[in-house]
């Protein structure tokens, strides 16, 4: 707790905050963070011009600006871009910033743009984060104020990063409002394959499963029933995000990919051997996820 | 539309209605058929007592019965219990009933139900249909008002039943204000089994593989993301329920759940071989759900 104390009160509040990728994510974290005054001033950054119109329309941003003047002018740069361009831009980033400033990233995987960067000079400046939310869509126009609420961040290896740059991260998330959470990169790429990266490849798989064997679209659209929709959610998500993740933490994906096929086989088994006692024992099983998630 | 001018008028309101299976669909249903007064008086049958006593304090039933005095008081009786009970009362139902009266079912397969009843003498006083809404959660508790509202409602086989049970079904869903839409029931099954039956497997199948490779539970209640929780909603799904539509509707299920493993598959050899050209055109062709669904 002291920890927080010692440097937290001369650089928490009134932050020049660059965000480089001004889409659902950067978006509604600028939203939210000026909203509760703990930015006063938001570069916005983006290769997508038309992002950065409609982010200034929005007011989710105060000025577009090419990445040097972002990153010189602001105390946090936050990089919420897909993780490969993270990878490769993260490192030109903690060459152009002083130790007083801090750089964070929002991606959904960690261990491999951890080792980017592990040996840069100014390592101690960058904290790796993961905050968990997101939705099918991208785009600033979908941010909104409250995404973050009550849900998880992730910091992970914290032990890396300056107490300063660290205390401002846990201070950034706590004006998301988000619950955080400390792990090592490791274990966070082995559990977000379970918890979030799985279910995608689930989704377009699915999704891909019914676009190959229901050639009558019309009648996927009029008979689509809320829980087929809501399975199916997550294949209307960008490759530009994704492909990057799943190749980043390919061997975690593969690794639950690989008993998720196992798991599906066991229903075929039961189904093509009508064994219906062991299809409840299956189903049964899954139902333990009731008492697990809310 | 002359059909339904013949006969409707002095049959479609103030109907006295027996609902077998006070859950969440036969509640939702009651609920709603009261309020637009189609219903004047709701008889529940159900083996489940506290359902039944649920049920009357809600408001959703006006009288709980058994079987035999519901059905003779009763204008129209719909069934709404799972598949393989339906499948042993039809044909005891169709026994007691006259002329005048009308049976429906609710049930997610329809070709066995139609099949076990197929050479009734009472064959025409019978509706098969199937209101396309539900969710993870049963019992008369989860009943709301306007749960079918807008939703897609199968009539099946229609050319088998007798034109004035028809016209009575098609104006009791017109006051659940669902979208009509009508097939024979064999491709109702192959459809289904697209569009809601598979989802559930894989949801199941997902449920299980986090379950068995995640066994820090704590971890998935804190990590979880609103992605994962919508893809893994239907794994909350009763056996009960469920177990009975798998098993009457085997073949298409396997047939859909083969096509889903090849699907998956697809998405390894292309992890595997590290070919990310291959990922992102998978993806891409599971995005094109987003122009089908809403």
């Amino acid at each position: 707790m002291c920890v927080k104390k010692n440097t937290s009160s001369n650089r928490v509040n009134k932050m020049k905050i660059a965000i480089i990728g001004i889409g659902l994510i950067g978006g509604s974290m600028a939203l939210k963070l000026k909203q509760k005054q703990f930015a006063t001033k938001v570069y916005g950054v983006d290769f997508n011009e038309q992002h950065l119109t409609d982010a200034k329309k929005l007011k989710i941003i105060d000025k577009i600006s090419d990445l040097e003047n972002a990153v010189q002018n602001s105390n946090v740069i936050i990089i919420a871009i897909p993780v490969d361009g993270t990878k490769k831009i993260l490192s030109k980033i903690l060459d152009l910033i002083t130790d007083k400033q801090t750089v964070l990233d929002v991606g959904s995987t960690k261990s491999g743009i951890i080792k980017s960067i592990e040996r840069h000079p100014k390592r101690n400046r960058f904290v790796a984060t993961h905050p968990m939310w997101g939705t099918e869509n991208s785009g600033p126009e979908y941010a909104t104020l409250d995404a973050f609420k009550e849900r998880a961040a992730v910091i992970c290896d914290a032990e890396n990063s300056a107490k300063d740059a660290l205390e401002l991260a846990q201070k950034l998330y706590e004006n998301l409002e988000m619950n955080l959470l400390y792990m090592n990169s490791e274990d966070h790429d082995i559990h977000t394959a379970y918890i979030s990266h799985i279910s995608h490849i689930t989704s377009y798989a699915l999704a891909n499963t019914v676009l190959e064997k229901e050639k009558e679209e019309d009648t996927i659209f009029q008979l689509a029933s809320s829980g087929f929709s809501s399975t199916v959610r997550l294949a209307k998500s960008h490759p530009e995000m994704w492909v990057p993740i799943f190749k980043q933490n390919k061997e975690n994906v593969l690794d639950v990919l690989n008993e998720h096929i196992t798991q599906l086989r066991k229903f075929k088994s039961a189904l093509e051997k009508e064994n219906y006692d062991y299809l409840e024992e299956l189903i049964l099983n899954a139902n333990k996820i009731r008492g697990i998630l809310k």
